[in-house]
């Protein structure tokens, strides 16, 4: 179960959040070598790659227009509802997120501006193994549809009978992503980044995935290819009063905790009664969840913290700079306003994590790990790039030539000095 | 002198376009025992490396009120005027970049924002050597301070009479920068990420560097602290048509090059006259620049690249992805709308680069070596993170809870969709 410490001094708190380190040195070098034999071989190496690990023997690597047709009509109405449903919020709140250009004149006669321009081609991953994640699909592709991203490339592994996943297929032929690859791990990341005959190279890599994964994709940015954001295993911080439902809570930290036994869920209070309540929830919670076995490791390494006070508990929340943030106490609203590292809040008793993580519109692909410090979560912004422009008069350069060239001249820049002189006679 | 290719095949200009390589595991071996070494050791080592590599013996790290103040009283009106213009421009122009938030109601009873938040401490990183960049602390300093940064950190290596340049500290105290360390190299890269007894460790490091601090500032990233940008040598390509003045265009190349041996400056151009006439001017100018030394080897890496039509220079533009794009052509807006991979585009014959390097407002800080395609130049944007926030209703949560349930049950996520039914008794 999890551990109570109380009243932790502020100077303990940064081993008491520490989190588990990841990444070695083992992985690394069995993945580098993944991606030569990519970089080599392709399509071949691909194939050999679905034998071995996915136990699938491919023909072809790219899904058919039959297969998509076939996949929608394995999924239930249920289901397709729920998705279109999800879908249009996400898409409803991540299409207000585009960028306006303004032009500025910063002098008479100069004009500078920014323009987002879409990242020409992406590549999707989604991870295989039990569950298919198909929201995370909508959490990346919704984004890099508006963005208008011209090549959407989508990779996931298959089953061992070569299929992907139908709820998987739908979701892409709902949003419109019609390009995707039998292959997983590391080798699809590979794949992504250098292209094989089948799967182009793209400019950015996205998703989720194991250590294989996640070492994949932060070697292929030496060869220039850019990735989301650094990656770990998910985390949640619960923080409660009295007045919150010990139920609400525990179910809470249960949904992160069944993600598997690298998760961190943590809850902070000023409550010690409402700590063994929600320990006790926990047990009861705990004993009906299909995944209990992956939910009981995370949870042993998980923590309930009680701290003197709300002020010292916004400093801790702020110190941890968790993925998720629930605050499920009666002055939410002013709590969160004091929140500066986190990847996403939640504010109040009734907006739990699984909202955000399925289909209240926010991203789920959020900063793990401390990352939130300096990371956002998944935008329009991550599938766009914003491109300066400039366009100068020659009596607007004359107003700034003095200033360029003295500048220029004291950094020893003769030539910079240069291209403004020649254009003024100066 | 620049080569001329003549009408070379689109399949040949990936080749031909191709950047230096840079980085190698020797250095990234060097960089990692310093690391190690600041790590264990913090401002000893400090100290000693700035004795081995600055030449220079240092009691204290940081920099003095007193020497801040004899600064601002060694450099220059001229250059004290033209440093304030160049930071009310950019000043001006970044100021716009706030990021307004926007509640989005996606459904009734569910209202999600997201909200930028200052990064809490970034360290500024600024190379010595020759050239004291002084404009790089404006590009980097400015937008940090706008941004609303609560501690910020500028480390610069000292001279070998323990000082640092005058313009620089100039500079930080203008634009309101008090933290300022004397180390460099790797060292300083350490420091910022791990902390030392002086030096806070960061969230963010920002800034240029040769290959020890570009390797520091790869690695460090490993440990949770988050960069800038992945650095290269600096870039030009100049797009030229006939009416284009050769003197201008070669005065542009030069400014590039003159930055040093692996700075590469491309001109492309449906014209062989003017091509002739641009290397015929190479050589004039070249010959009185100070930096003739340095400008020499890097032009003779740089390329003229002749090319059949202005689609086609276009696209070989989008192709190689300049950190800086100058159109000295007519209809140089029109060309400009075209561009969609790029750092910087300077429009039209009186908007050179040294204006956005200095003075007219833009950032200075782009992305090299094709990163362009992905990643954008320095702005506010750098300096925030946004958080997603979102708030609930009962009534809200249910009308989206069946959506909830029923995509948790299809990826397997039990505890996930107990955490809404808990809260709606469904």
């Amino acid at each position: 179960m999890m551990r109570i410490v109380k009243y932790p001094q502020p100077n303990e708190w940064k081993q008491l959040l520490a989190r588990a380190a990841t990444a070695n040195d083992n992985v690394l070098e069995k993945v580098k070598s993944i991606l030569e034999e990519v970089k080599k071989n392709g399509d071949k190496a691909l194939k050999r790659f679905a034998k071995k690990w996915d136990n699938a023997e491919l023909t072809e690597l790219q899904v058919t227009k039959e297969e998509m047709e076939e996949a929608v009509t394995l999924v239930s109405e249920e289901l397709k509802e729920a998705i279109q449903q999800a879908a249009k919020n996400i898409e409803k709140f991540h299409s207000r997120q585009m960028f306006k250009e303004e032009l500025v004149e910063t002098t008479p006669g100069i004009v500078c501006w920014r323009k987002a321009v879409p990242i020409e081609k992406v590549g999707l991953y989604i991870p295989g193994g039990n569950a298919p994640l198909f929201s995370s699909l909508l959490m990346m592709g919704i984004p890099a549809i508006i963005a208008g991203c011209r090549r959407i490339v989508l990779c996931t592994p298959p089953t061992k009978e070569g299929k992907i996943n139908p709820a998987i297929l739908y979701t892409a032929s709902l949003i419109g992503i019609a390009e995707i690859y039998k292959t997983g791990g590391a080798q699809a990341i590979a794949a992504m980044a250098f292209g094989t005959e089948s799967i182009p190279a793209v400019n950015k890599i996205f998703g989720p995935g194991n250590n294989f994964v996640t070492a994949a994709k932060q070697l292929v940015q030496q060869y220039g290819v850019a990735i989301d954001m650094p990656a770990g295993p998910s985390e949640v911080l619960v923080l409660a009063d009295e007045t919150a439902n010990a139920g609400f809570a525990a179910a809470d930290l249960l949904s992160q905790a069944e993600h598997g036994a690298d998760s961190q869920a943590i809850l902070v209070t000023t409550e010690e009664e409402l700590a063994l309540q929600v320990q006790n929830e926990l047990q009861q919670q705990l004993s009906n969840l299909s995944r209990k076995e992956l939910a009981t490791p995370s949870l042993s390494n998980s923590l309930i913290i009680i701290t003197k006070n709300f002020a010292e508990a916004i400093e801790l929340v702020n110190e941890y700079a968790p993925e998720h943030l629930i605050i499920n106490c009666r002055f939410a609203d002013v709590i969160a306003e004091k929140i500066v590292n986190a990847g996403s809040v939640f504010i109040g008793a009734y907006t739990p994590e699984a909202a955000g993580d399925y289909a209240s519109g926010t991203n789920h692909v959020l900063p793990t790990n401390g990352f939130a410090k300096a990371y956002s979560g998944l935008s329009i912004e991550s599938f766009v790039k914003k491109i300066s422009f400039q366009k100068i008069s020659a009596e607007g350069l004359k107003i700034i030539s003095s200033t360029i060239i003295t500048m220029a001249e004291a950094e020893g820049l003769d030539a910079h000095a240069n291209a403004i002189k020649i254009r003024s006679n100066v």
